[in-house]
C-alpha cells in the first residue's frame, strides 16, 4: 500500500499513534509531500508510477533502528527524518547519480507521539527537497520500536560508477566532510552537547549532493558512500577491485573542532574519527591519475597492486567501521 | 547499501546471525538471488540498476512485524518469504503492472538462527522467480524483533489502473481466493492446524499474479489490492472514486473449507471471511457494465451514486477489516 492523500488534519497535543489512527497519520504525513513532475501516480494508490527517461532506474535500500542508529533523546524526530533521506540519498550519488523518488515505511509503537512521527515526515521531505526528489509512497505499522525503511530511486547521467573499477595507479579522493558525525556521536556518548557543530553534524549530515554526479562526469573509476567508516569503505572498494588501497593521513586535514573532542576526550588521536568514523555520507572514489578532480574533491591515497587497505603504508590496529552484528 | 556478493558459505547448525555475521550472512544470501536481463547492476554496491524500457516504473513499499503480520511458529521462514514478496508484488498486479525487481531490508535479533535468515530469503526468491522478478538489493541490521520491509518495482503495458476510477453502473469483480487466509488465521489462533488447506493459504498466498494485467487490458476503471479486507479495500475504493460500491453475498462462492471452518468455530457465517478477510490478496476491479470479464474475474457487486459500501443494499454490522493502529 501507499499512503492516502486528503487534507491535513490537526492532531490534540500529546495525541499517540493509536489515538490519532492509521489513516489519520498517513494523511497528515503525505500532505507534506510535494510531488514533482516525474511522479505521474504519486501517494494513494496501490502503487506509484514514477516517469523515467533515461532507460534505467538506480535503487538502494537502508533500514534505520530506534536504538541502534538512532536515538530519540539524541536528535530531534526532524533530524532522523532529515538523516534517513541523507543516507539514501547518497547512495544515489555514490553511483554518480542523482536521487528523483523514495518510499518511506515506518514501523512505531502505538504510544509513539503522533507529532513525531509528523516531524520525522517534515524532516523527511525537507531533505528530499534539497535534491529535488519526491516522497512517492510509503507504509506505516505497529511495532515494539521505531523502524524506519527507505527505498531510493534515481538515474544517472553517464555510466553508472561501480565499486570494482579502481585500478592501481589511481589516486583515492574524498568528498565532504568525514568523521564529523563521529566526533558528535563520541560527544553525545558522554553526555555532553558540544561542540554544537558536531553534535548538528551527526544529528543531520550534510552529504556532499553534487560530488558524486561530478566525479562520474570527471571519469571516476570506482565510487563508494563511506556510511560505515572510512577504511572499511575503502576495504570494500579494493576488494570489489581487486586492488590495495593507501590512504596517507597527511592529507587528511582534521578539523579544529575535531581536535576539541580529541583533546577533550584525554588525548584520542582525532585522525581516528576520520578514519573509522561513518554517517556524514562522504564519498569515496578514484580517479586516474593526472585527473582534474572536480570541486570538494581532494587525494587522500592511491591505489597499488594487492589486497587490502593501508594506512600510511602500513597496517592500521585501530577500528575501522561500524559493523551490524 | 546492498548485499555484497561471493560465494555461498555454509553456517554451523544452529549459528545466530552473531555468529555468522553481517557480512556472511549477505554472501550466503545474495547467492541466491538469480538476476534477470533486467538487471544491469545486481547487488553489491551502493545502488542496483535496473533497465526501463517502458518510460515509466511503478513502486510500492511495504513492512511486515513479526508478532503482527506473521510469527515465526505460525509459519516457517519460507513461508514467511513468500509472504514478504507475494503481497509486494500483488501491489503492482493492482495497478495492471507486473513486477520486475525488489529490494529486502531485513531487522532481526542477534540471536536469530542464521538459517531463518535464509530460508526466507529463498522462499523470497523463489516467490519472486514465480513472475520472473530479481531481487536486486537490500539491507540487514539488528532490531529487538524481525521487520521485513520491501520495496517492489515494475512497469504495466497500458495505462496504470488507478483506485478513483470506478463510476455507477460499473461492475464491481473479484479475482482470486478471498477468506481462505483469514479462515486459516482464525484456525492457528485457536491452536489447530487445519483445514490444512487454510492454513496454507495464511501461510503462503497465491495471489492472481495474471489477473492485474488482464483487468487492465480489458478496460478495468478502477483497481485495488485486498491486503486488509474485501469490505474496507472496497470502502477505499468507493472513497476514491467518489461512489458507493455494493457488495452482493450471493456473488460470493464460499469455498467448502470455509464452511467447515466457520461450524467448528460455533455457527459463525463464512461469508463473514470473505467480507472482512485479507492476506489472500485477491483483486478487487471496477469494469464499465457489459465488459466481457478476462478469466479468473467474477462479478460480485455493483458500482453506484453516493457513498460508501454496502451489503446486499444495507449497511454491514461487522468487522471490515484490519487495522494498524
Amino acid at each position: 500500500m501507499t499512503y492516502s492523500s486528503s487534507p491535513e488534519p490537526s492532531f490534540e497535543p500529546g495525541a499517540s499513534l493509536a489515538d490519532v489512527g492509521e489513516f489519520g497519520l498517513i494523511s497528515a504525513i503525505t500532505s507534506r509531500f510535494e510531488q514533482g513532475e516525474q511522479v505521474l501516480i504519486g501517494p494513494g494508490d496501490d502503487a506509484a508510477v514514477l516517469r523515467v527517461r533515461t532507460g534505467h532506474v538506480v535503487v538502494s535500500t537502508d533500514l534505520m533502528v530506534e536504538g541502534r542508529h538512532f536515538r530519540r533523546d539524541w536528535a530531534s524526530a526532524s533530524d532522523v527524518g532529515h538523516r534517513a533521506a541523507a543516507q539514501n540519498i547518497s547512495d544515489i550519488n555514490a553511483m554518480g547519480g542523482r536521487a528523483t523518488s523514495l518510499t518511506i515505511g515506518l514501523a512505531a509503537p502505538a504510544d509513539l507521539e503522533a507529532q513525531w512521527a509528523l516531524d520525522f515526515a517534515q524532516g523527511f521531505a525537507d531533505e528530499c527537497a534539497l535534491v529535488g526528489a519526491s516522497v512517492v509512497g510509503g507504509d506505516l505499522t505497529r511495532a515494539d520500536q521505531v523502524v524506519v525503511a527507505v527505498t531510493v530511486m534515481g538515474a544517472c547521467t553517464v555510466a553508472p560508477v561501480v565499486r570494482s573499477g579502481a585500478a592501481p595507479g589511481d589516486v583515492l579522493a574524498l568528498a565532504g566532510r568525514q568523521g564529523w558525525a563521529a566526533g558528535g556521536l563520541a560527544v553525545l556518548g558522554r553526555g555532553f552537547r558540544s561542540p554544537r557543530v558536531l553534535v548538528e553534524a551527526y544529528r543531520r549530515p550534510q552529504p556532499p549532493y553534487d560530488a558524486g554526479p561530478a566525479a562520474a562526469d570527471a571519469g571516476a573509476t570506482a565510487m563508494i558512500d563511506v556510511s560505515d567508516g572510512l577504511l572499511s569503505e575503502a576495504g570494500h572498494l579494493a576488494t570489489a577491485s581487486g586492488v590495495a588501497v593507501d590512504v596517507r593521513t597527511d592529507a587528511l586535514e582534521v578539523p579544529e573542532p575535531l581536535h576539541a573532542v580529541a583533546a577533550a576526550l584525554g588525548g584520542v588521536d582525532p585522525v581516528a574519527f576520520m578514519l573509522s568514523g561513518g554517517d556524514d555520507h562522504a564519498l569515496l572514489a578514484t580517479f586516474p591519475a593526472g585527473t582534474a578532480l572536480p570541486e570538494g574533491w581532494s587525494v587522500i591515497g592511491e591505489v597499488r597492486e594487492g589486497e587490502g587497505v593501508t594506512v600510511d603504508g602500513a597496517p592500521w590496529t585501530g577500528e575501522t567501521g561500524w559493523t551490524h552484528f
